[in-house]
């Protein structure tokens, strides 16, 4: 390669602004690093005539995101836009023109990253999505590169911030989810429709990118398990608190017996565990490896800024690799693994039961237990008489087992409501 | 290059045979993601005949490690030896004879790291550092790489485990400096010998690397300031705690006009700051970037799993470039930048004066903090009479300002002592 590096930004918004600013203001910086220079060729936007605060000449934006993709002399497209369709198509005839690639898109990953990896290996370039998760940390090239020779057991993460936003206020200002949530909206964490985030959907794209990269398997976001925040009251917000747990809305992704969990749920912390201190719209990813221990990335998962950081590290990787003619990295063949349905997966659970207040009450719930072959860890009884609860924490079991005595208490006629359940992790496991 | 990479081991201790148990345990996935499989060539130790728990044949070993140095059969060598001699000369030949080079050796890196960079550089062959500075947790790779293109501010660290399990055992179980070292040595978390790590040797060896790498500037150990945590009291850390600090030992790399500081001292975190909630001998690493934000990698800075985690990462990362013809990664040209001396730094300062219990001390007191231009965030009493102690909280000042202040109080007449002084981060900067 000749010459600067040609870019091409295909999406020019909040996040294609910052990055624009930030090969401007750090030139130098990254020319050294890349061994190039960077130059913002052209930019699809919706809207040629809107005025944008970025120093790139009028002339080199387009309306048609192909005349960057079908350019020639486009040696890197990084892709902005955001959803499937057409970034897919885009991306795909981009690497087999023979463009490096460099996407914020976790969406276009999570369900089809696989066939796009396989697309860029074949092409010899660079397919890079760090920005794809969890913003502006360190993840990806992490868990690629600095955990290659390492074997991940476990990622927990929490990467969704507007939903750590709503879980902070509802703890620690004691707000209603309907509270925090207008909180959240009126701050721009939160979309007017918050759905893709309460309830998980957002969440599930990640993990199945976690999933794919930390274990080398091709797992898709509809191979995800979910259940959202909407369900967390700030009664079990303050109950948790009592027993030292903070409630964090996770995804994880595990190593089980004969396959691998991937999921996304509400779940109790302990207080000491790192994710519990992990405030407001922040995210971080917690990773357990065999030889390294445990790991934590902290940091700001959304924004322009982050994510233009994010973006430009992967930018200057794919520059770096075309200039030195290095073969582009690749993720290596990812291997079918059973992904387990949630029933299989186990963790300790957290259940409060409302329960008449006589004699024999409890004999007759841990038998229940006992059955099932759930062990209690701790049990606690709350109120007296008409509000007597019972609150329990297990020992870690399986999902099934915990479903089957619910079950059964139901049947219990001194059990008169089970009202939530939560699972717990980072506690015993 | 065909058939495996052929690796030699600088050493075998802990590390080493925690690193070779990886290579054998994971042969397949490192094998898959350096491109080709991983052979341990050769082994250089003291005692060839010292039993090992590892998976190598006996003829590899050899007591002369300028065997490995010069094998024309070795493509990279791993050197896990420690101190500068003889490693330095061991690594020059290795990188000079067209070797790529792997090292935990942070006190190398610190003192030559920028003419070892060098040599690789003219060579083409990679030298790689990862586990030179806190153990497990990317750190290097994430400095290098993920954040190339964005712009480093700060970065505070938490690099010394012993000196953080020590602070921890202070404040939770209120136990004084000695005991908690004490209780340190018993669990090998410090050495029979400990000052490298309570004087801030250590975390100055690594504080000098993270300035190296984060500002691309040239910061041998000896450039840094350090204050260890020898002079931290029970006192302290329970005023501190009052207040609503933590009472961290931090390696501090940040920019300042005209030039960069480099330190290393005790400082008061705010509780809700990440780095406060680094408890035991967990190592975390808080970067501050003008695009990404706030940053915090945590993990275990120590052991042989974790610090083979991070050598096989570079490890791989080494093969994978000498299989696809990769010029080596280079850490680019570092500049010259002036090494601003610890009066220039800037922070907020804690102090606790002992003082007649009178009418008029406080003012007098103000008025010496107000001709140095140092303003007071807060100030309490605490205790009375003879008891009589002031305990204030300043703005951010510059510590050139803080010592004249000094001065001046000691000539106060009601100042009957200035007892501890330290710095606080991370509140209002």
């Amino acid at each position: 390669m000749s010459g600067p590096a040609r870019v091409g930004l295909l999406g020019c918004g909040n996040v294609g602004s910052a990055l624009a600013r930030l090969i401007d203001e750090h030139a130098d910086v990254i020319a050294a690093r890349a061994g190039v220079g960077i130059e913002i060729a052209r930019v699809a936007v919706r809207d040629v005539k809107k005025s944008r605060d970025v120093r790139v000449p009028p002339d080199r934006f387009t309306g048609d995101p192909l005349d960057l993709v079908r350019d020639p002399d486009i040696d890197v497209i990084v892709e902005m836009m955001g959803g499937v369709d057409p970034a897919r198509e885009l991306i795909t005839e981009a690497l087999k023109s023979g463009k490096s690639v460099v996407t914020a898109n976790k969406e276009l990953i999570a369900r089809h990253g696989p066939d796009l990896f396989a697309t860029a290996a074949a092409s010899g370039v660079d397919l890079l999505f760090e920005a794809s998760v969890a913003g502006g940390i360190p993840l990806m090239r992490p868990l690629r590169e600095s955990l290659a020779g390492d074997r991940i057991r476990r990622v927990m993460g929490i990467v969704n911030g507007t939903t750590n936003f709503i879980l902070t206020r509802m703890s620690d200002d004691h707000m209603s989810f309907e509270d925090a949530l207008a909180d959240a909206q009126r701050l721009g964490y939160a979309e007017p429709d918050p759905s893709a985030d309460v309830q998980g959907d957002d969440a599930a794209a990640k993990a199945a990118i976690i999933a794919t990269i930390a274990f080398g398997a091709r797992v898709n976001v509809d191979d995800v398990y979910r259940e959202g925040i909407t369900s967390v009251s700030r009664d079990d917000i303050e109950s948790a608190a009592i027993l030292g747990y903070a409630v964090k809305l996770l995804a994880v992704a595990e190593e089980l017996e004969g396959g691998i969990s991937v999921r996304v749920h509400p779940a109790m912390i302990p207080v000491h565990h790192p994710l519990a201190s992990v405030r407001d719209a922040f995210n971080a990813v917690f990773i357990e490896g065999e030889a390294v221990g445990e790991l934590m990335l902290y940091g700001r998962g959304a924004g322009g800024g982050p994510t233009a950081s994010a973006l430009s590290g992967d930018l200057i990787d794919a520059v770096k690799n075309r200039v030195s003619g290095a073969k582009g990295a690749t993720i290596g063949e990812l291997v079918e693994r059973p992904i387990r349905a949630i029933d299989d997966s186990e963790s300790q659970f957290y259940l409060l039961m409302e329960v008449a207040d006589r004699p024999g009450v409890l004999g007759a719930i841990a038998n229940e237990f006992g059955e099932h072959s759930v062990s209690i860890k701790s049990m606690e009884q709350r109120g007296m008489g008409e509000d007597a609860r019972l609150v329990f924490v297990t020992h870690r079991a399986r999902e099934s087992a915990l479903r089957a005595t619910l079950e059964a208490l139901r049947g219990v006629e001194t059990v008169h409501r089970v009202g939530s359940v939560l699972r717990v992790l980072g506690d015993e496991d």
